[in-house]
């Protein structure tokens, strides 16, 4: 792209205006090639973040992230393939137990998954504390899987949407992340190219969350519909809670641990209400009807479990390894006063969950209360695993307790579709 | 510097914060040793475009920005050297005979100038189509002319302000000059550098300049104004039109033509009137009482040519040479209607005067007719001169010509001390 055409392209947007989509394929494509560079780009995604974009210049700059790399595409025509996105949460089970689930009942779900980032963990580094397991299938394994066994999850590869990983990369070191068309190509182009036709979006909100405010998360969560529409891809969006860790443990190894209980029915109920709505969405894109029930029953009749077994040992894994992983000795802390819980630094949880499992499979932290529970002084609020366990003893300190009584938060703000 | 610490600089500043004076310190050094990239730097400016910058952040970059380089001073401690400064036109002669003129009334004038940018001329490029006159002073000749006599007119060097070198490249590739911030410390910071202890800034506004509003003129003059004194340096700016070329000359010799005829007394009157301003207002600020008419004086009387003159030999120019500089056969360019002329495309005229500049040190153009004059068809509106005059042939077009009368825009909007 021409250095003069580039800036031009900039100075509109710095003024307010739109750019075409015709500009939108020609910068991503000049990222591409180098033609437009780091500073030209950052200086554009800055005036996006603070001018905003149009509807049309978020699905314009979707379609030229997907055609920046190599699209999957499922070979059976009539084959209805389904897949889930989470905008990025704490203790977030969700992947972990609704393709098992979703596919157990019928649905065949092919999930590329992303590493950890900030406070929020990946789904990536939890699948590989399982001995053996195999994160880095090829597209072709990857879609085999799918068809074999009815569901997949694998780490994205280089070879999708590269533009995204150029792209994120350098509004994570310009400050320029926050811009809902930004978000909303990214998280979209991924799913476009990883080959689905039904999507279900967890769009996480709240404090611990890279869109914290409720409305701004409704907005997104319309766009992640309508982008994915424009593609003819049917799409559902839960706006869910991350004031508070969604399940109970934190970490990698520890978080597997929780999804294998979670399998075999002895799951948090609070993580169970948001894991069927997700599995449940799945099923109703892939056309079966009665989904909650099938979702329900997959995990009452153990069928869930089988299936996540399955996918395990489909991809390497040693099943018998996966079901003596356990979590070893705790460190228990305490409430420092007694009362209800009102907030939770849940940042604060991420970070340590990730620190205490960076050397220690298993490590991670068992978080004991929420947001409205009352607890008495010297009461457990939070266990930490692992071997660096005793670095977590000020953790106390995450844990705002005030005498008057709070309502929790609800978990399911919304669900759109 | 740290890139989570400009992340969090670059965050305050996209969110409408302030960034304190040691940010402003980091950041320049962090520039200049690579440890802050282009992408954040352009990031970071497209921030302080959109959401401004306050006069302490700015004093504070023009601070960080002079000390990236070298100062210069000068050795006579109780000497009192002047300096000027335009921020940009289109036949803009007044350096080229207000310096001379300044000196030639008594004042010791330090000028480093900067060569052509976009649409409009620069003082260096036009210094060298004087046979033999050498730009390229070190420091030290340029300090010991102004000493011997009384003026010079050199390059900018690498050494002074780096820093504004590599941003203000930058800024223009990432459509992020326009902050009134980011111009004041890119001008101030130059002038500090450049060793003088009282400056004159003409601050061009209309079509043709940077800042084509008169009150973001008025601001920035403000600015330049309270940024020098913060330096403890006198200051006085001058808001000036740029609604069409200041003198009658568009090139590089050919503008040295007009400045040699101007110095000659044959001056045209409208320049005249901005130039014994600049003149002025440098002997002023370098203590001399009686300012406008000693100007007047080395005008009339010939010393401000023969200053001229002694500066060119001084820098090894060829004064025949200089005096024997002519432009050669015209192309006449004549009015398509008559009418009065409304509007000059001064931007086009400057860009097609460093065209016809470009292969030939006295190509460029003449403008025969101002805003508001009466011109019948077939007059002419405007010379070409120079090898490739015949491509200048379309230029009538840059003339708006209407059949109702218009007032001409004013000469100077204001002075501000």
């Amino acid at each position: 792209m021409d250095e003069h055409v580039m800036r031009r392209c900039i100075e509109r947007k710095r003024d307010g205006g739109e750019l075409r989509a015709q500009d939108w394929e020609a910068i991503v494509a000049g990222y591409m090639d180098r033609t437009v560079d780091d500073a030209q780009m950052a200086a554009l995604c800055m005036a996006c973040v603070l001018k905003g974009m149009s509807f049309n210049e978020a699905f314009a700059l979707t379609h030229a992230m997907v055609e920046s790399g190599v699209k999957i595409s499922f070979p059976t025509a009539d084959r209805v393939v389904v897949d889930k996105h989470s905008s990025g949460g704490v203790s977030d089970i969700v992947s972990l137990v609704a393709v098992p689930l979703a596919a157990a009942a019928g649905a065949h779900v092919a999930k590329l998954s992303g590493r950890a980032l900030g406070h929020t963990g990946g789904t990536i580094d939890k699948l590989e504390t399982i001995p053996g397991f195999n994160v880095a299938l090829s597209i072709e394994q990857f879609v085999a899987q799918v068809e074999r066994i009815r569901c997949a999850i694998a780490a994205q590869t280089e070879a999708l949407v590269p533009a995204d990983k150029r792209i994120y990369h350098l509004r994570d070191r310009t400050a320029t992340v926050p811009a809902l068309g930004l978000i909303a190509a990214s998280i979209v182009s991924k799913k476009i190219a990883s080959g689905a036709h039904g999507f279900v979006f967890d769009v996480k909100t709240g404090a611990a969350s890279f869109v914290s405010d409720p409305q701004r998360a409704h907005e997104l969560a319309t766009w992640l519909i309508e982008i994915s529409k424009r593609f003819n891809r049917r799409a559902t969006a839960i706006v869910s809670d991350m004031n508070q860790p969604l399940g109970r443990n934190i970490g990698t190894g520890i978080e597997i641990i929780e999804a294998r209980e979670f399998l075999r029915g002895e799951g948090d109920r609070r993580a169970r209400e948001l894991v069927v709505k997700v599995a449940s969405a799945l099923l109703t894109h892939a056309g079966i009807d009665d989904a909650d029930a099938r979702v329900v029953r997959a995990l009452e009749d153990g069928s869930g479990y089988l299936k996540m077994l399955e996918m395990i040992v489909a991809q390497g894994g040693d099943a018998a390894g996966f079901e003596a992983m356990h979590a070893g000795e705790e460190l228990e802390i305490v409430a420092r006063k007694s009362g209800y819980v009102h907030a939770i630094d849940v940042v604060r949880l991420g970070h340590a969950g990730r620190r205490l499992s960076a050397h220690d499979p298993t490590g991670g932290l068992r978080v004991n209360v929420r947001i409205g529970d009352g607890v008495e002084k010297g009461q457990p609020v939070l266990y930490a695993c692992g071997r660096d366990r005793a670095n977590a003893a000020d953790l106390a300190d995450a844990f705002f307790i005030e005498e008057s009584t709070v309502a929790p938060p609800p978990l399911v703000y919304e669900e759109l579709t």
